[in-house]
């Protein structure tokens, strides 16, 4: 890996939202990346089970640092737009999402994500969309 | 408002996860919701700016919102899968959502979102299905 | 109307595919487009109804027609993904679809579009991207 | 394949609209079906690029027709969304949609669709939501 991108694979992970759901960025690789979050209290709503938007912010960052992954990838890739369909309700366990990067344009880029409970089962995918802004 | 209505507002306010993100349950009305949260430290990503996660929260939960605000509405909307569009970088201020249901079907409900920095410019919109699971 | 717009509107009607459905572009202007399809058994899949294709081709045409109509937009709105609710199935009459710009980056447009049948009930609702490819 | 499933195939090829198109089902199976277009004039836009939704129509089908693939699956899949990305503009050549299943909730499907061209690149990336109507 780039010394670029375990630094900011570092500040990612120490960021205020990352420490605050407690994501972990387990893996980065060519176009790939691995995230997940140990499934606790904090993360459980009125109906006892995690909120939507625990997962969408677990998929919205594997997207996003499959795309960092990227070995030609320079600059930032800013969310677009994000959609994700959720199948299983989830209690508590460990949450893992793989992100893919499946396709590369000059400006935009777009990523597969499945997020997978802790019996291996998909409870969410996403597909989402993000626009290069270029390092100044 | 139905005193049914009113505890579930309660109940939801007091979950962990509205408690986590600082989610406020501003008003529910006919089809109608709105929720905001104030912006803090907490909420910010690698980049400084609010995680995309933060705004599909609140916009997951002003959507549900507003199908337990129909008046014919008795059950549990469950969220089907969500697609939002990221229109802004916010840093700072209120992020405030209103949900709207545009749509029930027997079974099927969607709404749509509208999130709103402190300057009332459209930050996030959104698009959401939710299935019917009804109460036993 | 610009003239330059009104020739593209023209081009627009007269290309295969808009000939191929019946599409017609009803107008044009700030940052809104309305476009419609009579419904014929043309337009019918094996169970009986308009094809989701059927509406997704609409929705796509005025989405991409209400930037266009944009005062300052210059070049070609490319689609870089589309979200579409399908609502209510269709058999007969007129769709009418309503396109709404309500973002406009550097790069990337947004637009709401609205599908109502004949008797003006919501038939089916998107949210779309687009990518403002520049004139050379 | 079953009888009534061939049935269902001949039936679908034949019904209007994917005549209109020229949709060919090329095979079904469990949780699977692949789908092809043959591009011609009919299928382009006033860019001179094939209309996304003919991309839309194919993807439609091929994620409806790999739930009707399932071998457990009795009755009609109705789509309640569906999301597309746009990755390559199409020219001319054929286009296959490859539709997958996957997640059968007791009313909600999921599937996922892939359209390559002919040289094999990916061209669009769909996301589709369907409701499960029983037969009668």
């Amino acid at each position: 890996m780039q010394p670029a991108l375990e630094r900011m694979i570092s500040l990612g992970e120490k960021s205020p939202f990352y420490q605050l759901l407690g994501m972990k960025i387990e893996e980065v690789r060519e176009s790939y990346a691995r995230l997940s979050i140990e499934i606790d209290e904090k993360h459980i709503q009125l109906l006892g089970t995690v909120h939507g938007g625990v997962m969408a912010s677990l998929a919205d960052s594997a997207a996003a640092w499959a795309i960092y992954g990227s070995s030609d990838f320079k600059g930032v890739p800013v969310t677009v737009e994000m959609k994700i369909n959720f199948l299983k309700p989830v209690k508590s366990g460990r949450l893992v999402a793989e992100g893919r990067n499946i396709h590369r344009g000059s400006k935009i880029f777009v990523s597969d994500v499945e997020v997978k409970n802790c019996e291996g089962d998909l409870v969410a995918k996403g597909l989402l969309t993000y626009y290069l802004v270029e390092d100044k």
